[in-house]
């Protein structure tokens, strides 16, 4: 959020956006409800489950362990939808597909997080932001959506001068190397100088190496412990080096970067926007 | 250099760019003529120190300590004029001031470090970019100018959500703090927030502090050893961090920078620039 | 765990050390027991609470939401001393007085964690230490003991070769600074090279502030988001830099600790033991 | 040096102690005699080079590049062998036998660099180290030293309860990795936890790795720029993390650490000693 809306004290305005969660009893579902619960701009008004779930008619506050709500789970969209101004929806592509159909009649905006389309599924998101705006992205972090936006700039900026290195750091219990985070942030410094990574990436160094061949990209996965997920980019140029890193702290900043969405989305006419639009970086 | 500099093979292109360096005798001049040299684009090809130095007649080369060079130090610039494509000026506002209108007289393009302008010097600068294209910058160092872009970026992605520190490192010699670099990286914060650094910057804490206020920009300055300077700003959001960091490993950084703008402004037409521009990142 | 104890197979021993835990319904008697359960070497045997406490007889699994162990909460230690081999004691000064008397008595092994005991209970713990053994500890996570003993060797190697600079950072709701661990490594550091650490202690650089004095420590404080704890200290010597950082990710980890204690206490003969023992940083 | 030393204000020992260098020509004798030079309880008495060297007859210092010392270079070690305290000898096994063989003779105390004895050599150091007091290590800085010391009690602490991460980063220039220093480090980890580091060191990690195998060592080699040697070893727990850092940041540290050396060693009895014993890390 930025400083005006932080600073903003019109009493109307307080907790004034009412805010719809698809998957209200999953995991994701309870973080996006605490999310919503905690942003000073939004309130949680309506929670859908699948029809069948023995969550149907429970408390979402009491179900997402953060006090009684007064929010029934529903399992009907379109009977809750005139009680929302945005909904959020991390579930399936077939759920989400009838969704969009659904909030495009009423003209409720979205927020989407579900990943996975296919192309009947990606034409009706693109039906749909012809009648209402939509944020659609893959990873609602403002730290990684800034951190690629920045990669790519300093890519630019040193070209081949600066040897780039990355190194990303996740828990003991990861069994693929490296993380999808950092082949995104990878990809962003090859696509930046005009490479593609599968020519110029390196995984691990032992042995008679050679020296380093320029325009390469080093990445190194560390694992150890409950690493939630360490990623830093080095730029290292003959007389100087800039590293650009991302911490991730605790996976609800994921949840609250989707409500952060919300208030940014009600204010915008028809349309698809990702995480960068709504972050400003694309200004 | 960028890639497709980097990539260059056109023989005809390789050194061909003329440098004349101002104050070649002077330990910023050395510099620039070692880094000169190093740079496959471009070529020393005079060398110019004031009157009545020591130095004059003898071989630039040799004087920066990088063997014979075939340049003689000259005192009168109108000289060999004829013989530069570019002009390195990093000197005194009074013989920079001359530089300039010698420079737009004969048609070539500068690139000034010199700091320190009065209004009656940044009058010269104005009426010679009208004629000639001129670099001018406080700070030649790719990775500066790039981390105070990134900076902007980031301060405004995050507004007052990330709480902000900046820690920055330097020798034990170092007899005032912050560095200058903070600060300026500190104001790019603030200014990204539409603060006045004034009003947020927090140096140091000790005791009874209270909570963080919200918006306060705190500033550390490490002092130990030989270290040439380190900076790193962290951006602290609950849930994540991004943190930038730039570290000076070597002086000869800022001269490659002023030497890589040579073959940047080259290209341009008339007008003032800044480093910002030569790396593209006001694109 | 040393790796000793990580390859024991033998099954006789595996969850034979049984643990009694004060205070099992406060914030960290819930994280004891659930730390108790998560070492593969120990098992809840006893969880005490007050007298008049409204936990006494609910099962101390469900209190620290870990599930149903069949352990009832108890408000007499006595009354269950028998099947107790070590006893963990985090609660006030007066509770563990008595409670080192009953143990001395039953000859039952104590882990202490309780601060703030007056010379009275230090003679009760010194009397109880010939009976029984005791580990008894301000701090019980490994990495922060380890990195105290670290540091003092380091500051012995480099004596004021280095220039010590100790960089800590915290949550946004810290109302004090520096942190008391940074404190307890600055006052590693002064103790090693024969300082008192009020003499040369610097908190905080701006403006003019000369050259940095020899022997000095700098101690700097950043504030920010939810970072729970992290220690860097820096040893800066002309040509090169040593540092000793200290993150912590879960305050989980003091629980832990205790409970490893536990493990180590119950092979000794008495005698009053530190967790620098425990982690034979002193042999 | 320590404090005390530092604070040593006897007049009559300072730069008392008389220091031969041999190799006085090479790179690594220069660095020698400069840092000599720089300490203020040695100065150079001697310089030696090989027979037939053209720079027998010249004056060290300036062979060095630090000015005039009135020390001619000579070739002929015995020549001036009474004019020497300590000698500190670089060089290659052959000459440094012979030289360890004259300075026992007479009683001239020695720090030795050269590495690559044989068998005969090695006997030639034991019996000299009967007679004088001899400083023999592969390493002289006092930060690598150190490192090795600590990683060895971190490794014993933590046990495999911490996942071991080296990360190394080098200048692009190098052919080969992980560096000499990582595998030091590394065996010093899997030495204190009585591992054989062949059948625990992993390099690099890519593709569908499994979760990480407890009791592994990663090793991750970073290449770029000028960077003179950075090493990282992370001790990674579920709940805290140890990093220790060392970086170098001029190849002068290793002759700075040498002549240390000498302050120490004319003040032991006969015997062999290393740079551990120097640093008062063994005590």
């Amino acid at each position: 959020m930025n400083q005006q809306a932080t600073n903003q004290t019109n009493q109307t305005n307080n907790k004034a956006i009412k805010i719809g969660v698809i998957g209200a009893g999953g995991r994701m579902g309870r973080m996006l409800i605490e999310a919503v619960q905690d942003n000073p701009q939004t309130t949680l008004s309506a929670a859908i489950e699948r029809q069948g779930s023995s969550l149907v008619g429970a408390d979402a506050g009491e179900v997402a362990a953060i006090g009684h709500l007064n929010v029934s789970i529903v399992d009907d969209l379109v009977s809750i939808i005139d009680d929302i101004d945005v909904l959020i929806d991390f579930s399936l592509p077939a759920a989400t597909e009838q969704n969009m159909k659904i909030c495009a009649q009423h003209n409720v905006a979205m927020v989407i997080g579900t990943t996975g389309f296919n192309e009947q599924q990606e034409a009706v998101l693109a039906e749909a932001s012809k009648k209402i705006a939509i944020v659609y992205a893959g990873n609602y972090s403002t730290g990684v959506n800034l951190s690629l936006k920045l990669l790519g700039m300093a890519a630019k900026a040193f070209g081949t001068d600066a040897d780039v290195e990355i190194i990303e750091a996740h828990h003991k219990h990861k069994i693929d190397a490296p993380s999808g985070t950092a082949y995104m942030m990878a990809e962003a410094v090859a696509a930046a100088r005009g490479q593609n990574l599968k020519d110029v990436a390196v995984y691990g160094r032992e042995g008679q190496t050679g020296a380093r061949e320029t325009g390469t990209i080093g990445i190194h996965a560390i694992r150890g412990g409950e690493i939630i997920g360490d990623h830093t980019v080095m730029f290292i140029a003959d007389g100087e080096v800039v590293e650009i890193t991302h911490r991730a702290r605790a996976r609800m900043t994921f949840a609250a970067g989707a409500v952060r969405a919300t208030t940014w989305v009600i204010q915008q006419s028809a349309g698809q926007y990702n995480m960068q639009d709504v972050l400003g970086l694309n200004d």
